[in-house]
């Protein structure tokens, strides 16, 4: 039975298509759901809407189902339609009645809002816990390896002298640079839709401030609209965010591939983290490397498929707006699997040490020489034509070994403090301890 | 000449294809570049690269250079590569080899990476500033039009009671709210990349602080490699950032296209501010937001082409990078053009008034009269099969001129003060001024 | 155990981060596993790599596990890596060391790459088919509907007299242009890959011909390099020709939803074919049609999601590929999906007739009276004119009832005929009948 | 004066937003316009709506009008709407009243439609001779170079012995491929839209079969509503063709940028055709390449920036429609480019000869060894025992010389002549004769 069922019912064909992937998403919406009703509750209680014994009782099933659903207990039963049902089907054959008066004043548009808003507020906390714990092992790796020259490209062409320290930390920045936008989408996740109920408010005195502040959330959508154009808008945001996240491990990926080629040779993996072949025992592939970057890029992709599901479409709910789950909780899942995976395997990378000494790299330090010769007196035009000349006689043997970078963020200042610092002021603002009181308050 | 042109030089297919649309570009970047010459100029004084004579001729020759730019006096002569050669080119025919001696400790990569950031500022700071216009413009729509109810929409079928108040200024808080996205963006430029060199750094005691503070950059990208990614990832925060409020605009002339249409008719707009046809004199086609949908859709369509540019590509420079600009360039400019257009059309707007109160929108209210059974006081399930059967028996006739909606943010109670604030708030975050002050002080 | 894996084995973390989804796409995979090994199989005899009895025994077992797959009785074991692994673990089971001698001569690139085009193949079919009987249905309604007229908008404003005869018949001369995109990417999935190996070719002698004539493929990639590289370009291609005819049902299902929107009202389905809402008697939710244009939007999206997983790559296998399956295996699932939905939809839709008898569509015959004026002899310009007279005089009465369009395609000539010979050769073209043949004398 | 244009006119804000590029792209479309005006008027006269003297002064006014376009002396004068009032305006004002007739039965929607498809059937002829021509060369080079031995790699790991010949023609048959979805686009193109008027037919009796003939269609969109719902479709479909091109081009100068790194230094370029360094003169970056690689990557992209364009939206004619050109025509000039650069770039590309007889790459030859031994009669498992055991002894010295890969498309069977054909046999269908016939037989 549906809510909304008339006698003659869907077909069903209907129901199947409709359906869709929606139960496996519901069961990760679940807490969230929960959660939100126990906000919803308190506040028609506030208005009047229920009586403080109601709410108690109320207060009372849905934290019961809460610790349930985190024992792994909980499930959609067969024939009831969603996650809301569920929750609302079990509170009125424990409680009687009074589950049925949780709905008053809220829609199911608000409702899964809401619970959309919160999943995304947790998920974001997870993803930036795990490139917290990544951007510090990038920076242990870049002070571990602050001596190890490599060659730095350009147009993948050998250009001049770099580092691993360099490399290392440079996706340490990366990624603390990656959390404004994350910030950005954790920005709109934390404002509360509850109370634009179908879109267009409603005729109860809701109070929007109170479950505001029950769930922690740091504002409200004021205007009911754009409550609801948040659904789309808040996913495309996420998406943005995420997709900045993936360009920076893609990145770092297709450096890894490349590097692990033998031609280069730079890095290694201990055999167990790399695939081989049947038949060419030196053979090491980099798969996890190869598929966290085209998970990247599917998650890359998101941004798009969000786009297109949205664009073109006027105001109001539409049923479009179902699909975005199957385009976010994947990519989420999939970019949380990718940040752990990069952690986990660069805790295991071997660098490859002197690679500069080799005779083959010498001409990526002609532009030091020059340097050098010109902070030493010499004007910059004849510094450079004198070590041009060197160069074409065959008469260029520069100091393979140690370079002299001294200016922030250089081979030898790497700027690891401020990197840290970055990072840690980047996590701090997400103030994800104001969502842990919030919710204690709430189960308390 | 090409600053490293070999004695054969470059075929001229080769030339012609390399050069692409760049000096189209290089127009818009000029008055940055000076800046951040400038800048680099002052830098290279104090670690003693150029005497305060030296420097001081720069300074002055740069100055003269920037306000010709400014008086549209300024243009890159034939044979000249870029806007970067034709300053140097410039300084060098006036002040002699002091002009050669600026370059050093620089390399065109962090040169043209300072441009970009520079341009994206102030690019930046004209959206924001065309979107708190419309905001604006968008809150006093809302204001005047506060008791004009229109129908909502769920499933592009008639739901619920809006209004023209609730309607208009939920773009207001939609715009305000997409200031966010941009705010990232705006972070991610406002950082300074000077003395990345190519992207490997510099064997030159650089001070990078002292450039961060000349140019009112609110902090620096400390790692140069990461300076150097930089490039292609503002790109990407951008043009999310354009894409989001590009995504607004979209529904709200979406929303217009079919408002427009005749079996709506909510709104209108004068004739000269519509097409017409040859043969229908009733005709009033609304082109102005058939074109600004689709030019937000070709900006929602950028964060994808930025992505297919930059993905699966190894850390350093690659020529591919300069092809960013054919795709944001244009995309700033055709935002900054539907901003501005949807602003100027919705000045003309004539709002349909007493659109309810027709017999064909009755239905609408059939939740409102349940509620208010519910709030004198009876159970929710009666009071919805009363009103199911009174529907039924055409026995439906609810006030449809007035509706009490009380909570924040519905019809009854815009909260456009709160909006407003919120608008203000988070244009206030940019702190323009201090790049005023920044400039003020170079240029003085 | 793993054909490749060394003694240490890889960590388990990597294989399940490798693994990924690839276990739900393998048993899809796995009739046409049987099918391209017992073609190999049958070639390694002919060219002396097995013995006629070790074919003969392999060509059994293969047959076997086709039918165990038929039946739904295979399963790809726990611990087995994946289909491939499986099918010959049963064949070395059963049969003994025969099974080991199945994979001379072949790699798992190639192995995996016949699997895959056979599959499309299939897929394709199973399109093409549902294909044509939604364009038949559409040509049944377009002729019972061919005198139920309809407006025709322009810039989404009233424009002309249009009927659902034209609409409907719009749509199956739209799916049956649909399919040339489909030819295309069925001529690039009928090629053989076999004998490319790991994209290198082979030191034995294979004779790729025979393995293409076995399994009824039109042609091979001749170039080993180019076989290899056709993995990515067959999904993008595919990819493409869903994107195509999603775009043409995309459309479609956008129509319906505005045509239901109760402005328009011109057509309705059955009550179990909507949904509804708790509390509004008239509400009928198009959520299909929603779910359609939904559906088609995300299909729309996957060529861009592929292009991203290919570009900027070399040439030669990379694991990234393997994700290809996780874009294009479910788009195939949701296109038929879709196909189908409409279908079933469409055999129920209502269409309201005499729609345009009302006053309100006047204006639409404008046209139409200047040309029957005109045709009368009057000249262009003075027809005008005096229509345009009229109707600022209010002096316009056109006949409302029936229109004379008499040329090809038009509304009073619809061209079902040459429409519907249209739809049939594109199908023909297909020629899937080789396919079977092929198939047949395989399993024979 | 527009041919619309109401008294008051149009805003010079709105005249300039809704103009747009469309200047610049209408020249390229006015020689296809006077062709399809040409075709439009011959009909006319047969169906009585102009007399055979006023055809034959139409003919001949727009004979001129083609030929002073083919000379560069047309263009759209100021005040002027676009190419087609030009032309309108030019007849009329060197004919008189005979010009405002050619209007008659057309409607703007499908004059711009039928000059689209002519430009595009044109536009494609164009890359499909680049193509081939791209196509004999790499089969040349193929040839060539089929003794030059290079690595083979997969994960981007050394994997097999591959060679130079393998190589290029690899992409001669990938391009011949690619021609499938060429043809699809142009099969799409290739049908006549004339007398779909706005997109619901004439009343006129148009004779659409004559039009067709004259312009030497294959085909016609016999639905009007097709027909016009093909402008968008055929954009698509072209998007499509060409991004399927772009990616295989991108793979190619993805390898080349690869194969230039110092690293592998496999081939090389004349200095004239690479760009230098100003500091290091071993430097040759491959920037033409690296640009090839960018642009395709942005041709790529066009497909998803037009579906964005289209999606969820109605039947009928969009304002938005106008910006497909904006995506679609520099995207033609941009992949002609590609194709034109890529041609001349190989012309002068120099191979390393004699590359695997280093013994850095000997491992490469196991599978060989292995392979030799099991056709010497040795069982499978007990070769690739022993070759692993002699290479963990060191004991593995395989002759580096040469391959016996015989089968098709192997290294040593590259099915040059089989790929010719193939190459030859795509472009035959196109047929463009057909074309050059009708045109000829137009403007005789």
């Amino acid at each position: 039975m549906k809510i909304w069922q008339k006698a003659t019912g869907s077909k069903k064909e209907v129901e199947s298509f409709t359906i869709g992937r929606d139960p496996e998403f519901d069961i990760i919406l679940a807490p969230f759901d929960v959660l939100g009703s126990m906000a919803h509750a308190a506040m028609l209680q506030k208005i009047g809407l229920l009586t403080e014994e109601e709410n108690t009782t109320l207060q009372q099933g849905l934290k019961e189902i809460y610790f349930e659903i985190e024992q792994g207990k909980f499930k959609i039963e067969a024939g009831v339609e969603d996650v809301h049902s569920q929750v609302e089907f079990l509170l009125t054959e424990r409680y009687g009645d009074v589950g049925k008066k949780l709905h008053s004043g809220r829609s199911r548009n608000d409702q899964v809002l809401v619970d959309l808003k919160l999943y995304y507020r947790a998920a974001i906390r997870d993803l930036v816990e795990a490139s917290a714990e990544l951007s510090e092992l990038l920076l242990s790796l870049s002070k571990k390896h602050q001596s190890d020259l490599m060659p730095g490209y350009t147009h993948t062409q050998l250009a001049m002298p770099s580092s691993f320290g360099l490399w290392f930390s440079s996706f340490a920045e990366g990624i603390s640079e990656d959390l404004s936008l994350m910030k950005a989408a954790f920005d709109l996740c934390n404002k509360n839709p509850l109370g634009s109920a179908a879109g267009y408010g409603s005729s109860f005195p809701l109070d929007r401030t109170m479950t505001t502040e029950l769930l922690g959330f740091a504002d409200l959508h004021h205007n009911v609209i754009n409550a609801q154009n948040s659904r789309g808008k808040t996913e495309r945001t996420l998406a943005f965010a995420m997709a900045g996240m993936a360009g920076t491990l893609n990145r770092m990926a297709d450096d890894v591939c490349i590097f692990m080629n033998q031609h280069f040779g730079f890095i290694s993996f201990p055999d167990d983290l790399t695939t081989g072949s049947s038949i060419m025992p030196h053979k090491k592939n980099p798969d996890v490397f190869e598929l966290i970057r085209a998970k990247t890029n599917q998650i890359q992709a998101v941004p798009n498929t969000v786009a297109l599901l949205l664009t073109n479409s006027t105001t109001g709910y539409h049923r479009d707006l179902q699909l975005l789950k199957e385009e976010i909780f994947p990519a989420i899942a999939s970019l949380q699997s990718c940040l752990e995976m990069t952690t986990f395997m660069l805790k295991s990378i071997k660098v490859q040490s002197g690679i500069l000494k080799d005779e083959f790299y010498k001409h990526l330090f002609s532009v030091e020489v020059v340097n050098d010769l010109v902070l030493k007196g010499m004007p910059f035009r004849d510094a450079y034509k004198k070590v041009g000349l060197d160069i074409e006689k065959g008469d260029f043997s520069p100091d393979q070994n140690s370079l002299h970078h001294v200016h922030e963020g250089s081979i030898g200042n790497l700027n690891l403090t401020e990197i840290q610092e970055k990072n840690e002021k980047a996590v701090a603002q997400f103030n994800f301890e104001k969502i842990d009181e919030a919710y204690k308050k709430l189960l308390s």
